[in-house]
């Protein structure tokens, strides 16, 4: 192995790294010569490098010790590497269609070499500010998620299996924590790194910290989200973490991985849909993408329901510990559990993508879906009208029975 | 050490065991000519051997790689020793006054050292089988419980210190996985081990095996037990794990901890409680005893909760990150925050301990409460009307919003 202890690499390093690393450089059939090396991070904690030469390609994602885009005041633990490759390769084993193959990880560097997603692959959220439709994304991310959600969860484990799960993944506690306050936290209280589009969100933020009625609510989701180890989940499904083309979806940065709920990986992604139809209005001429939106928001529920109902029924005599066949024995009981079970996922997904919304909106970290709209009167207005959806789905959550009840009630605000 | 490797103990090696342990030795003033060395385990798993000399006294508890009362067809982990030891620590630490003192531990030889609980001491259940009134009972037991689920939960600790107690204690997967068959599976399906007052109680297990709508409660109960890490949980608090005179209260018998739902306890207890009263029609004279056993059912519930509250109020502003203080900032969103909490707690205490009741009589393990009823016609009268309200517990357990509820409900099944 090239280094013994920790370096930040820089573009020329992360060459003599790669020499001294068989299994990278085999990936360029060692042919070192003409390879070209890019630093392309642009996400909010770790270096990102492109490396391609004429025979080959691949990704290199260093972990560094703290929150880079706050730099070193903000200090991280590195070995959110080594939770990243575990998850990256257990869902890539799960999915192997959306997750990119992980090459090689290094300890000791924090360094995850994977296969790079070559263009036309772009960030979701990019491709949803171009207004660029998706035709597979729906049926692909609920591919993902189903499988995902359901192969690490008790309705496939034993539970042996999971316990030992979710002991290995209580080590990335540093980034749960983060979770916790920039999420659950932070947007309920004066915050240091909070802001929002001032002045004209300046009584909606102020709201959000007098609303006890919402506090009590994302409460209740924060507890869900530190004590339920429901299943592996990617833990920061945002748009921002999909990278596609027209024919590829494929999910990235799994630093924040561990057993937590389900709902909080769909709740994310249906959660950045929903931010990134409210930003339609702050460009010009959207009326039929907005439509595609809400349409792939509904359809990605609605298969991911289909689909984890039939990962369900497909192993119900296997050695999931949940629900043991000799006592949900016929399809009476069955439907009744698989109902119970789907509703209060779908409620979770609605609460935890409400939660992640606002933080959106008054938290630390914002996103190019709003901040790309340069009038910021303009931009406060979809943003209000987000967080409007957001509150509505926090506080009543229970009383939206389906996605298309959803999808009508972000039609109604305006 | 006195032994390289495990080896089961009578009373004959335990004593050359004690010789070569100084922490034992010397528990006994280094005086062993004239002590008694007895073995009075009557659980269902584990060795307990009573030592006492003229100068001192200790108990001895030893984990078999087997489960006791069945024998070694059905083999258990002796690393269980290891997690009683912890967990009596813990608790120890947290209620001194309610859990014996670990003397000693010895991870090779499965086998814990504790102080010896002297007569007046017994165990609980044989009291409430004779009629004892424990005026501390309530208090005593409210005081464990408040102190040992706020002090190992969220309300209390940071993630860090709660992510890896609860990793630490996934290694006791054995025993958790023991709970799930004999309380949320075995009653609910036909089992070698199952066994009830038969033919009385015939149709009733059955009409349990049919109950579609139990089978959905006792699923969502199961899922909490298995994926809600709540807090460090005794895991086994029924009325034979607490020692009691008419001065002290004890709770023994760890070995089931692990981080779960807190109503998981509390439940315990209190549904053990409901099936001592049940029990009393099957003896003589006991009018004003199930008076006093509703009584302490009631206060019991009625203290904790005072307790726990009173606790959240005092550390509201400690290292707890559950709710953060600047966010529950006021009186009233405190006071809403703590009665959604106590409310939910509430509800899965009146599911645990309903599922608890119903596996003491269908299910492999009885209690003594019901067994000690020589009449089987008389027994199981008792036994189903038991069953009644449990049944009534799991499937309406919303609509009990105090514990007066619950024994009118009690008090209304004949
Ligand atoms: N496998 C990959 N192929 C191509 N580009 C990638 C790949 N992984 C990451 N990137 C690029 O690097 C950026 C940051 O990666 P990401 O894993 O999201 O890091 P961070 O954790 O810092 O957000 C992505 O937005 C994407 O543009
Ligand atoms: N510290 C103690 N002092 C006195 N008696 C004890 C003590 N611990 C256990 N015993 C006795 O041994 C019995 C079995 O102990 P317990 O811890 O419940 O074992 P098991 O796990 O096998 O049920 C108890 O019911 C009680 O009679
Ligand atoms: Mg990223
Ligand atoms: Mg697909
Ligand atoms: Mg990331
Ligand atoms: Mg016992
Ligand atoms: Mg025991």
């Amino acid at each position: 192995m090239a280094f013994s202890e920790f370096r930040t690499l820089d573009e020329t390093t992360l060459l003599d790294y790669i020499i001294s690393v068989p299994s990278l450089s085999s990936k360029l059939d060692h042919n070192l010569e003409d390879i070209k090396i890019k630093e392309v991070g642009d996400g909010n904690l770790n270096l990102v490098f492109i490396v391609i030469g004429s025979r080959g390609s691949f990704v290199i994602k260093q972990a560094l010790p703290y929150v880079r885009s706050i730099g070193e005041a903000w200090p991280m633990t590195k070995e959110r590497a080594y939770y990243e490759a575990a998850a990256l390769k257990t869902h890539g084993r799960i999915c192997p269609d959306h997750v990119p193959q992980v090459y090689h990880f290094d300890q000791t560097m924090s360094l995850i070499g994977m296969r790079y997603l070559e263009p036309p692959h772009i960030i979701l959220r990019k491709g949803l500010v171009a207004g660029f439709e998706y035709p597979l994304l729906a049926d692909d991310m609920s591919d993902y998620m189903s499988k995902t959600l359901f192969y690490t969860s008790l309705l496939y484990h034993s539970t042996t299996e999971h316990k030992r799960g979710v002991a290995e993944f209580c080590g990335n506690v540093e980034l749960c924590r983060l979770t916790e306050q920039v999420v659950f936290s932070d947007p309920y209280k004066v915050s240091e790194y909070n802001r929002w589009t001032s002045p004209y969100l300046d009584a909606d933020a102020e709201a959000l910290r007098e609303d006890k009625a919402l506090k009590v609510e994302v409460a209740e989701l924060k507890s869900k989200f530190c004590e339920r180890a429901q299943a592996l989940i990617h833990g920061d499904l945002h748009t921002s973490s999909v990278m596609v083309t027209r024919e590829s979806t494929q999910v990235i940065d799994l630093e924040f991985a561990f057993y937590g709920p389900m709902g909080f990986d769909v709740g994310a992604f249906l959660g950045n849909l929903i931010l990134a139809f409210f930003a339609q209005d702050g460009y010009a001429d959207r009326d039929a993408y907005k439509e595609w939106i809400l349409r792939t928001i509904q359809n990605t529920w609605e298969l991911f329901h289909k689909k984890f109902v039939a990962l369900w029924e497909q192993h119900k005599d296997g050695e999931g510990e949940a629900y043991v066949a000799a006592i949900y024995d016929n399809s009476e009981v069955q439907r009744l559990v698989q109902k119970r079970f789907m509703q209060d996922l779908f409620h979770d997904t609605l609460g935890f993508g409400a939660a992640k919304m606002i933080r959106r909106i008054v938290g630390v970290a914002h996103v190019e879906d709003f901040e790309s709209i340069a009038d910021a009167e303009k931009r406060a207005g979809c943003e209000r009208r987000a967080l409007e959806l957001a509150k509505l789905l926090l506080k009543e959550k229970k009383r939206f029975r389906d996605i298309a009840q959803v999808v009508s009630a972000i039609q109604q605000i305006q």
